[in-house]
């Protein structure tokens, strides 16, 4: 199968940061087989005239739940104890594990709507949503959500190791797992070091969420002494890959930590004010060398799964916070939302448009308002793009949405699907 | 001319805050002739099936430079000192009348396909700009920048005069006018107190930059000894209505006064992130009953006129600045970017859709992905809607935009011909 883009304005986002006017790029099986200025193919199976579009690396939205896609809406503008209490706790007791498969499938839908083609997951019931990855062709790396202070810690242990026998390497590589301790208020330190002993056991990464407020950074001092980064530290949590969502409530010698250890930290903006969490210090982690990827959280805490939304936040807030323009500039965030996401989720061959990578891409119509005078298209992107600007989504070389239309998916069935199951969740 | 929308979700955003799931909203002549439940019409010159979509109150962008749109992109991620003189100024001298309208057309189309129904402008070649308000039909307070800092005092002044005598009311009220100081740094004491003067003698408001930074608030208190808003307080300035935009470096007397006064404070979220100059502090000005609207700001602080992305941070930013989750609500917000900047404009029967009321409104494609399922509509629409929902933008009961398309703009010209004045711009 050869698929041959043409008179597109290509974004690379690797390293030489190649910006072609009128590019070409060729998918051979899968892969990109050539990409660079305008050259001519024959025998291949389909020719895109990209009109002038930008093709760039599709999202990676390294930090989400995507089951709580079934929950959007829930419990807006609540204090967060509140609207764990007394809005997303009882409707995620009733959950069934066809609603989950409909809340995945229409997050889902959703991700490769607006250019999202791979995501990290951690819930629980993660064969169901194993299956729907396998099935709807999207990319992502799996964990299972897992904690002892519910009495659940075995089970949870043990389903977090099936999941990596089950599913790791599936789909030709699609899928990839990581092992998920909650957070350290939900875990115990045994739980956590035998959490870490699993994943070293296979090879595979930490997804944790970290530091995500200041009240679980005071709790940690109370109860440990010293810092949530530097509790796992001493638990030798660290000495293993981990991503780290959220990391709001950090200190300089928490970041300097999370640099030597080459922990990945994963932005999420949205989740982190509208949850009044506060602001994550990216221009420090930036300024140390730490890895950002970007996240959107789940639904209930956003509420939408695009990354348009969370590059825009990144790149404004810290400017606002900092009181420094020059912070965060368009290219950094660029790759924020899509090389680093596929690095930090342990895709090797994924992320900027290069010759030998797995062709995970997407083409963004730039014709319209907002994208006007076209002078600087990375900043239109961030500052001005939004998620219906993606008129294709590519995963392993195989186009998933195009104009609004699912290859895999039957969209009018996911939306039924979803509102009945909502409306069995809210009665 | 009768024009009937059926099966509607109305959200009228008046006091009683009325959501019909089945609605019916009748207009007749430009105006509101009936909102409420289902109910059948004749002799309607047209029906509007709206499978359930929103129907809702057109978004006011209260405070922008509509010509700058020509500038989209334009210094991006620079310092601010830079940004203007490095970027900003060099271009905005090369500009002519034929830019601007382009500029100003490129402005309005996007506001048209983005739901915005009326703005207020701030800026030179206002007779530029109002020929294409008029001819486009959108709806739009116009103010004359000036200041005396320049040398270009006494013309500004004479502009902002005939601006008003000549546009005031025209296109079936459509134009309004306003007196427009820049800003206390630009305008000298004397300068403020005519242009004061001027917009007393023909009942016009105020329109004026007003502690967009810190260091405006600091060079005012060297050089006056107080705050910028108290200096316009005992300069009499506040004692004729005043839309003053930004607002972020206030203290608590400040916001007392402009309580007290009834200004009206316009939030450029993205402008004020983007520019490094803070958050200005919308929580408070509610709870002291200061009048908030919404703006952009011109594009190349932005980079866009959508007042969706306003919304989105408008409800996100403060929530994580105050660390309170509860501050500005979803439907706050709504109000703050539709019927509080139609009112700020001067527009009285303009922004809530009830019956009376011009027909100026938008119908939101709530089909995609991002809405389901369908729960609690005005989060979805604060928290994960985008500007191409937008399905039809109507201003006086004209529809001025549908499914993508323009009724009174030439939009292929547009983007040609603003492409040719930037090109001219850049070189």
């Amino acid at each position: 199968m050869r698929i041959l883009f043409e008179n597109a304005r290509i974004l690379t986002l690797d390293e030489a940061d190649h910006e072609y006017v009128n590019g070409s790029l060729l998918v051979e099986n899968g892969r990109i087989a050539y990409v660079g200025p305008a050259k001519a193919f024959d025998a291949v199976d389909r020719r895109v005239d990209a009109g002038g579009d930008v093709l760039m690396p599709g999202f990676a939205n390294a930090h989400t739940h995507v089951p709580m896609t079934l929950l959007r809406g829930v419990g807006s503008d609540l204090p967060l104890q509140s609207w764990l209490e007394d809005a997303v706790w009882p409707l995620e007791d009733k959950l069934t594990d066809e609603m989950i498969h409909w809340g995945t499938m229409l997050g889902i839908a959703e991700m490769l709507r607006f250019g999202v083609t791979s995501f990290l997951d951690m819930y629980a019931y993660e064969d169901v949503i194993a299956k729907a990855v396998l099935d709807s062709g999207i990319r992502a790396a799996l964990s299972r959500g897992m904690m002892d202070g519910n009495g659940n810690g075995e089970s949870g242990m043990a389903e977090a190791r099936e999941l990596i026998e089950n599913w790791e390497g599936e789909g030709d590589g699609r899928i990839r797992t990581m092992v998920a301790p909650h957070a350290i208020y939900t875990c115990s330190g045994a739980y956590l070091r035998r959490a870490r002993d699993l994943a070293d056991r296979y090879k595979v990464p930490i997804h944790i969420h970290l530091s995500e407020t200041y009240k679980e950074w005071e709790d940690c001092r109370k109860e440990h002494g010293t810092s949530p980064v530097r509790y796992l530290q001493d638990l030798g949590m660290l000495d293993v890959p981990v991503v780290a969502a959220h990391v709001v409530a950090v200190d300089d010698r928490d970041l300097d930590i999370l640099a030597e250890k080459g922990v990945c930290a994963v932005h999420n903006p949205t989740s982190n004010l509208k949850l009044a969490s506060g602001f994550a210090p990216v221009p420090d982690m930036l300024q140390k060398g730490i890895r950002v990827a970007l996240g959107t959280d789940g639904a209930a805490s956003n509420n939408n799964l695009s990354l348009w939304e969370e590059m825009n936040l990144a790149a404004l807030i810290h400017k606002g916070e900092s009181l420094d323009p020059t912070v965060l500039p368009v290219r950094e965030v660029l790759r924020m939302a899509t090389v680093e996401g596929a690095a930090a989720m342990g895709y090797d061959k994924v992320g900027a448009l290069k010759k030998g990578n797995d062709a995970d891409m997407i083409l963004v119509d730039i014709s319209g308002p907002h994208y006007q005078p076209i002078r600087n298209v990375m900043s239109h992107l961030v500052y001005a793009g939004q998620g219906l600007d993606v008129r294709m989504t590519m995963v392993q070389g195989r186009i998933l949405m195009e104009n609004g239309e699912y290859k895999t998916i039957d969209f009018d069935k996911v939306v039924h699907e979803s509102a009945r199951a909502a409306a069995q969740l809210d009665s």
